[in-house]
């Protein structure tokens, strides 16, 4: 089945907003095993609009337009949809009471140009919008079924899962049900994660299963699509192939679906009872800035430390004055990961000090990264007293923002490990050694 | 002139990636007053490809196409460049030299399917690519003029600014000068900016000047596109324009041209031989994150202190215990910033203590913004000693992220204006009051 996605808005045209709505959709289509053939993106101007309508609707079997339902006079779609179709526009009465409502529920008077969102081509089918006021429609012209949506994200987003894409599966003849699994890893690269599944689509014979991947530096997200005649049809599918890559990815995955790094940090401490504080230099807060603002971190994050020159580490976490900037060691780190727990009184500490290289930045700049984790001794997990330290030592290079955004992501995983009882200790593809 | 953009790749139309070039490049053609009208998307495939180019060929005068001058087997341009052309592909003898010279100055050797990239169509004019072994080229289909650019977004935007642009310009008959200029703004919304300004356009009878606008939250980016017949001529249309503007906006004026507001505030650190020490909460160290990490900030940022619990604040910089959470003063966040500055030794403390509603997160959700600003007593900008406090409090209503961003705005904003000279106190369209 061929699949086109049309884009309308000055906004997206002139590059005043970049357009994550075709990659979110295309990438959604692709999640159910449909994909998009070809993509259009035209102005608010009746005659290009028109232009692509005609033009898809000559190309593909289906096609999804993204944008102008709005108010306003620059929001072209229902207009220019009546007209290629060769149809009037109808007034749809119960959206028209839905939206009065919508304004009503918000103590205020609905103006009267929002009455234009209620006009829809004639035959068309309406697709509801339970969170804003641009319905969606369905129309055919030419040999296409057209698929009109809102260009507010989270209302096409709702309005892509709930009505389109059950549509578009069923007349691409892809009955039954569809399930899509993720895990997300660290410190192995695309080519290495796809080497290291070779062969996992095949345990499930029937094609059912469809392998994938994302990368987005520094971690990469494997995705298996998983298709079945029914949930339980799916289950026994993906149940022995999800055992088969946690075997294989092993303690590289981080996180599954839709969870975060930070996020399984967060909840690790959180079931263990435990609290955090953390030590950071070049990273400069990056590290607590992913796990510090979450819901229910308020109660497990202590403090944070930054200094970014490292010979300022110790006196900002109560040591006496101690040279870190041109003679690091395991144990001045070691030794600075125990005082910040002392003086914060967290029972873990991350501290991750890096030494970056001089000089302008440059794609083999690097850095080396030096990380602590303190915790409380002996078999009491979240006791005070006396700290043990796990350590890990790595070296990043790709220049200053690779290396920031490399050691911010290591460091969050060794906690994760550590937390796990996984080995903090573990060669990644991204160090050199 | 009608332009077209066509991206093309598997990545981009799977949405593996988003398309940032599209927006790039519309954007810098809207800089210097040219227009994209038509933006099509294909995969690397060969029918699509071909069908994308003879398209836009019958529509457009120009046309820049990206992506698909790789050496792999998916990359297509220059093959189906060449169909579309009807000519045969020979090769750039110059262009294999220096791709054998660019692989040689890296110690390698060229490997063979690297040859592909310098084989062109028959007829095509050569781009040159500086920094890359894609180079580019400009061929006329149908009735338009196509630019060949490659994927990789620094070889691109280099190609586009030096090669192309100025071929587009004379294509236009918009001969002579361009320059762009571009202030930052926080605090006032677009439609106030905009109203700021009316009639700054007119100011220039020729029509010379066009102003434009991009918001990203927080901020607003005005732009001022000035035409003139030569370097003279526009700097002596944009003079009093810009100081007009200067003037319209005044104190909301952060940074111009590639200025941040982050650069602005250390470059305000080091110019004043001041130090910095920041206290965050909420924002949870994303106010460091900014700033720490950048070049020179090594010498000028001497601590970061986050604490999630405001009352884990008073500990954390040195004070007695101390109630925040419910009882917050303005003398208490005084104390707090006093106490970061001698705490830490820093000449200037940032501290930023936020009041997060509570609940789950939703639109209406707010948080009450408490900064002080600790520097040095009396006419010695830089001295230790006894503390004087600004101070500015605020409210911001929109959800959790909404506040964690617009309350680190907000606070760097406060200290670029106190290190400026600037009233810390005045009242911007995002609070509350």
């Amino acid at each position: 089945m061929r699949i086109e996605i049309i884009c309308t808005g000055d906004e997206v045209l002139t590059g005043k907003i970049i357009n994550s709505n075709f990659s979110y959709m295309a990438q959604k289509l692709e999640d159910v095993g449909l994909s998009v053939h070809w993509g259009t993106t035209v102005g608010d101007d009746r005659d290009s609009l028109l232009d692509a309508l005609r033009l898809a609707g000559e190309r593909a079997d289906a096609v999804i337009v993204n944008g102008g339902l709005g108010p306003t006079v620059d929001d072209l779609s229902q207009e220019i949809a009546a007209l290629a179709a060769d149809v009037g526009l109808v007034l749809d009465e119960a959206w028209l009471v839905r939206m009065e409502e919508f304004f009503a529920r918000r103590s205020r008077i609905m103006p009267p140009n929002n009455r234009k969102q209620a006009m829809l081509p004639e035959g068309a089918e309406f697709l509801d919008n339970p969170i804003g006021t641009a319905c969606g429609f369905a129309l055919t012209i030419g040999r296409a079924r057209f698929f009109f949506t809102p260009g507010v994200p989270r209302e096409l987003r709702r309005m892509l899962e709930e009505q389109i894409i059950p549509r578009l599966l069923a007349m691409a003849g892809l009955q039954g049900a569809i399930f899509l699994k993720r895990f997300h890893s660290y410190g192995l690269g695309e080519s290495h994660v796809d080497q290291l599944l070779t062969g996992i689509e095949a345990m499930v014979p029937d094609g059912g299963v469809k392998l994938g991947f994302r990368a987005h530096y520094p971690q990469i997200e494997t995705k298996l699509t998983v298709r079945g005649r029914d949930d339980a049809d799916i289950r026994g599918k993906l149940g022995p192939i999800e055992a088969e890559v946690r075997a294989r990815l092993g303690n590289f995955i981080l996180a599954e679906d839709d969870q975060t790094l930070e996020g399984v940090v967060l909840a690790a401490l959180i079931a263990q009872q435990a609290s955090l504080a953390v030590v950071e230099t070049f990273t400069a807060g990056a590290i607590a800035a992913r796990l510090a603002h979450l819901p229910g971190a308020e109660h497990v994050f202590r403090r944070g430390v930054i200094a970014r020159d490292l010979d300022l580490v110790p006196g900002a976490v109560g040591l006496p004055p101690m040279r870190l900037s041109d003679a690091m060691t395991q144990e001045k780190v070691e030794a600075v990961a125990r005082a910040a727990r002392d003086a914060s009184g967290a029972s873990h500490v991350l501290a991750v000090l890096i030494e970056l290289d001089t000089g302008a930045d440059r794609i083999d700049l690097g850095g080396t990264v030096w990380i602590a984790i303190a915790h409380p001794a002996g078999a009491v997990p979240t006791g005070a007293g006396q700290s043990e330290v796990a350590f890990r030592r790595s070296r990043i290079v790709g220049g200053r923002e690779w290396v920031r955004l490399g050691a911010a992501e290591l460091a969050l995983d060794c906690l994760r490990r550590f937390l796990q009882g996984l080995p903090v200790v573990e060669r990644i593809d991204f160090e050199k050694v």
